[in-house]
């Protein structure tokens, strides 16, 4: 399977200490999560009823700002897992690097995969796949850049996961175009990567194609329940989008001490030239806090935002050691 | 998408009334849960780790009684819907009626469906499906014959979402046979639908190509944590079985007054012929008490068993009504 941040089995098994003593900036998940509440028992007891899911799905749709045809997934993940059965195996280019998932699912279900760095060399694909902004660099494209890509491939997948504090640069108002597929995480902003909530949007047939896939229960009362409020709280929206933003550059800042570079980023992680990026992510672990390593780019360290005080103050501290 | 139990949304409509004010008995599943308990903030804030998942894996494969490859899934309906994909297209022959979830699933996958009351009719089948005890009318097969069956298909899946009150029934202990997958499902038994919760056993490459589909994190936080509490409770889950089979023969003798007689059934619900069911569902549906019936067979109505003393009185008022 592929590698991914969010693993702190590896740190403990490496470098010891409890779970809970570890600061994990190794993702780009909110450290500062939308409060979950009380929660009613029929979250637990009951099958998610079709109508609770509609208004998840029209919460959603406003949050992102679109009438768009809308599917709950269990994580955005789960959508991944169903695009190669959208279609018939063909050959699906993917935007490079990124999320290291879409090559192993589309690889796993047979198609052909072409990783190119080149926006341009992903045109007449079956199945184009880009994240906007892009982890693990944090590069953007304008919605009238890949709106122009289009009409030259099958499919246009832009997976959002990251763009909850930059909605500019959204195509989910877009997504019912024909060809269009929006990938939207709701764990990583919120904070709430444990729920295992993500959406999906595009045109008509698509989304009632993945709706027939993911099946009449694809997430978890709790999802529902917590997804719903969140969504709708604009105001916890705003506020968390302008701290991140912000801790984003005091990141920037802490870590330019120790001469590293920032390579590109979005609001909810960063990316650093280090020079040696295993050197920096044990110097970060023997302090308890992880980060991630990408094995393709050996200087290339990615660090997600501390939450509170606390941890900015162990951060610093780590770094400066 | 297919009919089920467990949409109190048809009932509102139909009848009126608020969801909790209702009596949800059309569908399986236990109406006194498992408590749900407090919640690490982990739960929710980050992923589900590997070894998080290995742990609920060894949970359900000792509650099981099994130590064949296991995979924990969005509910037992997640694993279904990745059933067609295990193999290239061809005959499903599904041992009917049964869960209509499974011929609608394999029929959008492109597979050649046949449904079939004779157990001896599933042979020479790609996949053959069967569930045990079966729902709605809770026939039984012994694992002998359903191991005599297995030599002659390619596939033999064995859903027993509702084998938790009568292990001897179980195959789970088996489910490393080339050939074999089990299907368990959690909620019902449980009495934590909403959780989503599943899981699927069978021999290690069946496992291994379901984990590569279902993805890195198939299940939410609070699916791995209250998951593993419940299954390792043994103490519960006997109490409740015996409970659920009394319970079951009470709902027989209440009945019985009404002139309905007993299809058959398992200790989560049992099945009734009634004469003309949609009469009866309606005359429960008067007192706020929704069961389910069935498009294919007039007089049969199924029923949970009612959860509390309260609603054991409220059931009796209206089947005398």
């Amino acid at each position: 399977m592929p590698e991914h941040g969010g693993n702190l089995d590896v740190a403990l098994q490496r470098f010891g200490g409890h779970a809970q003593d570890w600061i994990d900036l190794s993702t780009g998940i909110n450290r500062q999560p939308y409060p979950v509440g009380e929660l009613p028992p029929t979250c637990w007891n009951e099958l998610p009823s079709p109508s609770a899911i509609q208004s998840l799905h029209r919460a959603a749709q406003q949050a992102y700002g679109t009438e768009a045809p809308i599917l709950a997934t269990n994580g955005a993940q789960a959508a991944i897992q169903w695009l190669p059965h959208l279609a018939s195996r063909g050959r699906v280019r993917i935007l490079s690097p990124t999320y290291n998932e879409y090559a192993a699912v589309f690889l796993a279900a047979g198609w052909e995969v072409t990783e190119s760095s080149d926006l341009a060399a992903l045109a007449d694909a079956d199945i184009a796949v880009l994240t906007n902004p892009n982890n693990p660099d944090g590069k953007r494209h304008e919605p009238s850049q890949l709106l122009a890509l289009l009409p030259r491939v099958g499919r246009l997948v832009v997976d959002e996961s990251f763009a909850d504090a930059t909605p500019a640069l959204s195509l989910a108002p877009k997504a019912v175009l024909p060809g269009l597929l929006i990938l939207r995480s709701f764990g990583k902003f919120f904070g709430l990567a444990g729920l295992r909530l993500g959406f999906i949007l595009g045109n008509e047939a698509d989304i009632a194609a993945l709706a027939v896939m993911a099946g009449p229960w694809p997430v978890s009362g709790a999802a529902i329940e917590i997804g719903s409020r969140a969504l709708l709280d604009r105001e916890w929206a705003e506020a968390t989008s302008a701290r991140l933003i912000r801790d984003g550059l005091r990141l920037d800042d802490e870590v330019a001490r120790r001469g590293w570079t920032l390579v590109g980023g979005t609001p909810l992680f960063r990316l650093y030239e280090t020079g040696d990026a295993k050197l920096a992510q044990e110097r970060l672990a023997r302090a308890q806090i992880w980060s991630r390593v990408f094995s393709y780019q050996k200087g290339w360290l990615r660090l997600g935002l501390p939450g509170d005080e606390t941890e900015w103050v162990r951060l610093s501290a780590a770094l400066t050691r």
